[in-house]
């Protein structure tokens, strides 16, 4: 099969352009692509080089690229007619039907997705990232009155991490709180988060793939046996169902789900969105 | 001016449902909308609740709602037929033209574009992240040895968050060091960074930007006070230059503008992408 070179070319970061153009190419899993992101092309000249840059590679390879583009302003879109390649125009395929629909024409500008449109969202977000290094791992918990969620489970379910996702992407205010043995020893949920019961959402995960994750921190030892995994795992959950405390596991899960299923399944309010 | 609601209707999480409706509605600022994402839209069932929710707010607001669509299988989108709004599909509007030029045809099913087709994705996710949390604010300097990139620059500068981005949207491995007082005075490099100068990349930013962000923190004092932000981000630009430290200027970027300017600089390679 003919290997073939895919660009995402954007006036901007090139964020939108690789998220368009990944989630197509996902449904030709059979064919292998080498993929070049061309951010910050915001003049004629530039976009004349990644034009030049797209047919050099045409002709090396034998085979056209795919060209995912991003650009919104005409006079740079227009340099890519003769591009050798196939130029696949997001802004081109659904400016139209849009300006029809709301009866108004498009500012044609270039975009500011990922921009500082809204300066307030970025505080939103460094705010978000602030509360969630502060209240890692049951560091604190007197900030807990200004969470939105606080994650519990055990060590190495995704806590940190998707925490860390939410502030990022959404301004959401996220804590986590890891589940001591003792509480899963006796079932319990720790006085400290008592008044919080309804802000609380858990994380599970198959004791197969904590013990894999776990294992590349500690290859032996208690932390990463199986009895101890199974052990920790059963606790978490009996005690996630005895305080109806919703969970999600995160075994199949990349961290962009786990955030997505945490919001929508409990409706918490994105500050920003991605 | 009528209020349209827009749904972000996706199998999967709806991030790139939502990228790719919100790049398109920033051509529209004029415009207000209310914004509704719809994840895991996976079976027939699922699909004619939303149809009926969408229809639902049609008639209540008198105006169509906008439906941006990342549906892959065709008899889900199907369902949106007699959907009262207007239906943009992400997938239908691209796929054709790739299968005629890749001469195949695409799976169809369920994209996987955030999901866990690829563990070892995640598992690079997860590593970036705590290697981001473990070298953050110069708190470890031993392994900077493993650092894709380590940003340098003044308190307040966006180091953390772009650090943390950089991680968990691109598996890269990014480590930071606070410029101190006395390096600023003396314009000189921290012996422990000499090692790694090819590593290092600056951040900088506007006074007023950095005094307003710092004020937020500390409202008085000389850390927040106009001589004190002057003079370090004077400091910090001018070891940059004397270094030729490559550094950019963040006061009007969003942290994913910060993360891929730095990685178009560079040509750091992404170990995932977003």
């Amino acid at each position: 099969m003919i290997r073939r070179t895919v660009f995402f070319v954007s006036d901007q970061t090139g964020v939108t352009a690789e998220t368009l153009g990944r989630s197509l190419l996902t449904q030709f899993e059979a064919h292998e692509f080498d993929q070049v992101t061309v951010p910050f092309i915001d003049s004629v000249d530039k976009a004349d080089q990644v034009v030049r840059r797209i047919n050099a590679v045409a002709a090396e390879q034998g085979a056209r690229p795919l060209v995912f583009s991003t650009l919104v302003q005409d006079e740079l879109r227009e340099r890519f007619l003769p591009v050798q390649g196939l130029f696949l125009d997001f802004f081109e395929a659904f400016l139209s039907p849009l300006e029809r629909e709301l009866q108004m024409r498009s500012s044609h500008t270039i975009g500011r997705t990922h921009g500082m449109k809204d300066a307030g969202a970025y505080d939103r977000r460094i705010e978000a990232t602030n509360f969630a290094l502060g209240n890692d791992d049951g560091a604190r918990t007197a900030d807990y009155v200004a969470a939105d969620v606080i994650l519990i489970g055990v060590s190495r379910t995704g806590k940190t991490p998707t925490c860390l996702y939410l502030a990022l992407a959404y301004g959401v205010f996220a804590a986590n709180y890891p589940l001591s043995e003792d509480q899963l020893e006796h079932g319990t949920l720790p006085k400290t988060l008592e008044p919080y019961r309804r802000k609380l959402y858990g994380l599970t995960i198959s004791p197969e793939r904590l013990q894999k994750i776990r294992r590349e921190r500690r290859p032996t030892g208690r932390y990463s046996s199986a009895e101890q995994v199974r052990f920790e795992l059963r606790g978490a959950e009996a005690l996630f169902r005895r305080y109806q405390v919703p969970f999600v596991d995160t075994t199949s899960f990349s961290i962009e789900e786990i955030a997505s299923t945490i919001l929508s399944g409990t409706g918490i309010e994105r500050r920003v969105r991605p």
